[in-house]
């Protein structure tokens, strides 16, 4: 927490268009805070509690303008979703001491934000579970699996990143609706935490040897549906193994994100979309808020999660002073579940 | 025509799995014609009068395994859609004299066939039109168009093989639904033909340079549908170039089924699909007979058709003996829209 009267901030300090960045991509300043004072109309004081760290952060730090969300503006706060407590207000709608959903809170101690930026929380919902269970990655899982998987008992579901934020979710609402599913992770560790959210089978893509027999050999029945998180060659090896009418849900590629454009890796199997008559789907899981898939998201994961039908795995790093290191380890895959800071 | 009593049949002589196939892939033989005295309950004896000729027909050449359409059985005659007449008849549903439509015909002068296997003719429609205006690839065109591509007006298609079966079609309803409409095709004249169909613009592929800067050119809004049908480079450019929650229409990929494995073209621009939210789909248009769109399909095309809203060029060739010669020009792109043979 910062000392009364003082803000700390982390700010986009420069962008890295492709490889690994180092943390003087972020730049740490101590500046005053804003007191209840400042407030207009309709604006409320928070407290940021949680914040959100997400692997598509990665693109808004590449100086890159042709990407879905906005680069991150340099000296300027980096911002992402978040929760926080109410310290002042001049809205109706918000009252001091009231935790609130911030779709987009900027990494600092204390921030002024429009009435309008904020969500209620939904009833029996913590500062925490905004960025855990009921977070963006979480909503992700949901929308994807349900509105692009289009998923039916019985069929077969390959998840990569199994063991991340969104793979964790979607390997456990497929199981809990009847589906076979196999997760792919990145490490003997990862592999196990799969099997013990109920995957079928799970294998470490950096020992398998090549993807499409490691597929092949724990789905001889082939692929209904791939989430696919990671891109490139995984995605190369999940086309030539799905079956007809497969659908593929395309929620990250995380595998290509550094990349130099020379770099890319080039997919060979397009034609399977074509001879399988598939579907490969991106999704803006925006969109989604605030409709019927919102509200079944809630009720459904909601219900597995209480009964203790969804374990969620987090990855906790303490303090905002840490959140440059943190978003860096999720970079580089060495986060271990669900990423946030916690102020 | 054969000389009574006997039947000419083109059967298929050897696989050819990559590279461009030579007349030897087929084999033209005579043998005894089937005779009324042949028929069981409820079969059909069959003259053929059109048979369809189709790309896709290429991959059922290849002896592969794994391609939607099973391969054709060697030393049996090639099969495809047509139309013939009816010469004698056990069956209550079609009568001696009439015309039928034949989603798999044999191509040979006189088949024996299930009544089950043969399907009415809709009122006002030619054995001709079986093969041409209301044929698989203006179903094809249709039901992508629509049912992936959902067009909406002043959205902007970009339409490969333009001036082929499936794109001559595919631009002009999109024009009639009031799409900005781009071709593509491989020579000048098909170019002036795409124009001539209503095109906003078009251009040669073998002469455009870079596809990226050539699509950028004449549609510097960007794509909202692609209609693919040659898959590979141009697919690569085409995701290049397309806007938020653009749809490509995934038809055909003549331009890699004629590659080895090793020679296939590796695309770069996927991570699009993610950037832009897109959705790209292939479909089996087998699936959409005796449905709702079907009905929808004969009614509008068939309106802009007798409106004279639809020009629709084909390539004829005439002569069963002709067919394997037919079939070669089209896999080498030789043909100037679509391709059947008038037996």
């Amino acid at each position: 927490m910062s000392a009364s009267g003082s803000n700390t901030q982390i700010l986009a300090n420069k962008y890295s268009p492709t490889g690994a960045p180092s943390l003087d991509i972020f730049k740490t300043v101590t500046v005053p805070a804003p007191t209840k004072d400042s407030l207009k109309e309709n604006q409320v004081l928070i407290r940021s509690l949680y914040l959100s760290i997400d692997p598509y952060q990665r693109n808004r730090l590449t100086g890159a303008t042709d990407y879905f969300a906005s680069q991150y503006e340099l000296n300027k706060p980096i911002h992402n979703p978040g929760s926080a407590i109410v310290e002042a207000s001049t809205s109706p709608d918000f009252a001091v001491g009231e935790i609130v959903d911030v779709p987009d809170i900027n990494w600092e101690n204390l921030s002024v934000i429009d009435a309008t930026a904020l969500r209620k929380v939904p009833s029996g919902t913590s500062a925490r579970d905004l960025v855990t269970i009921f977070s963006l990655p979480s909503f992700t899982a949901y929308v994807g699996l349900t509105e692009i998987g289009k998923p039916k008992a019985g069929e077969t579901i390959l998840v990569s990143s199994a063991s991340g934020a969104v793979g964790q979710i979607v390997v456990q609402i497929a199981k809990a609706r009847g589906l076979r599913v196999i997760g792919v992770a990145g490490s003997d560790d990862k592999v196990e935490h799969v099997k013990s959210l109920g995957a079928d089978a799970a294998f470490n893509y950096k020992k398998c040897g090549d993807y499409v027999e490691a597929i092949k050999k724990v789905a001889p029945e082939g692929i209904d549906i791939y989430y696919d998180s990671v891109g490139g060659e995984m995605l190369d090896a999940a086309l030539a193994t799905i079956n007809d009418g497969a659908r593929i849900v395309i929620c990250g590629m995380i595998s290509q994100y550094n990349k130099a454009s020379g770099e890319v890796y080039g997919l060979k199997n397009s034609m399977k979309i074509l001879d399988r008559y598939a579907t490969v789907q991106g999704f803006l899981v925006g969109r989604y808020y605030g409709t019927a898939t919102e509200t079944a998201f809630i009720s459904e994961v909601g219900k597995l999660y209480r009964e203790g039908k969804i374990q969620y795995r987090v990855d906790e790093t303490v303090g905002l002073e840490n959140a440059p290191q943190a978003i860096l380890n999720l970079f580089e895959g060495k986060n271990h579940g669900k990423s946030f800071v916690k102020i």
